[in-house]
């Protein structure tokens, strides 16, 4: 951030007053300019003992393997956001189910939100950023070529629920990976 | 938005090739201006049958009752910017518990999320941001000078919830109040 998106003038990184982080500060208008994780949202839309995966059509990790989600926008709910989601990723018809995952991804300032979903009925096929889209059943899920360490995570957990019967909300945090 | 931050040229509000949303774009460098909700995150500080609430100190909502909570910061996870907010409003030490709540306020683009938690000692007090730290039992919270409806609903499952000796996740979205 080099400029003011309030009144164009050059922004400086300062503490406010009252405040005890740097933040990008205009001293033109006094805008102070705050930066804030994303959201991303999705679904696990499940059918039968099968789930759907997205291949990626767009990068990061273009034609890696991901569950249908992607940021959450203003003006919609969390629930309305994975609903979105599904129907953008994976022209997807679900009905949406308890929240299953809450991953915050710190190094990216991301935090990933997956719900548990229903498949309506089959009508489903790649949207704009998916290249394919496919059920999957747990011993066909290729786990080396999943786009996201929070898709991986949110799977494992849904089959390791799924074995007890039980299903509960999984919270965490995902670390940076080092070479 | 009326400038790019990056280049300080005029953005114009328009949907770009692929998207299906108006975006504030750069002609100039060709930045996409994404806006996205932001976290607002808090605890619910137990301790024995009593809760800590903080009055607040800054608009809005100067002088009503709120759970100590506050916007997620860029590089912290959602269960370490519940606590840091914690110890800012409230001064609170507490260990974290199970997530809570997580309510979506799409008129004002955010969502709130409450961890519950256990308070570790009785050094609490005022931060910056309150007037007065203080734990209140269920017969003594202030129902009508509440600061915000996700934290009087936040609370309303919480006690409903304890009575019952389960808690539960509670997930929703609060719309817009009419006149």
């Amino acid at each position: 951030m080099n400029f003011c998106s309030n009144c164009g003038a050059t922004v400086a990184l300062k503490i406010p007053p009252g405040d005890n982080l740097p933040r990008h500060v205009c001293d033109a208008c006094n805008t102070i300019h705050y930066q804030n994780p994303r959201m991303i949202l999705g679904t696990i839309p499940e059918y039968g003992d099968k789930i759907i995966l997205c291949k990626r059509a767009i990068e990061p990790r273009y034609g890696k393997w991901t569950l249908p989600a992607g940021f959450m926008e203003n003006g919609e709910s969390t629930a309305e956001a994975a609903l979105r989601e599904t129907r953008e990723e994976a022209n997807a018809n679900v009905e949406l189910g308890e929240l299953f995952s809450m991953l915050s991804v710190p190094h990216v300032h991301q935090v990933h939100i997956f719900y548990r979903a229903t498949l309506i009925d089959l009508n489903f096929g790649p949207g704009e950023e998916s290249l394919e889209v496919e059920l999957f059943s747990e011993a066909d899920i290729p786990w080396s070529e999943l786009a996201f360490r929070t898709i991986s995570t949110t799977l494992q957990h849904y089959f390791d629920d799924r074995k007890t019967g039980r299903f509960a909300l999984h919270s965490g945090s995902i670390a940076p990976q080092h070479p």
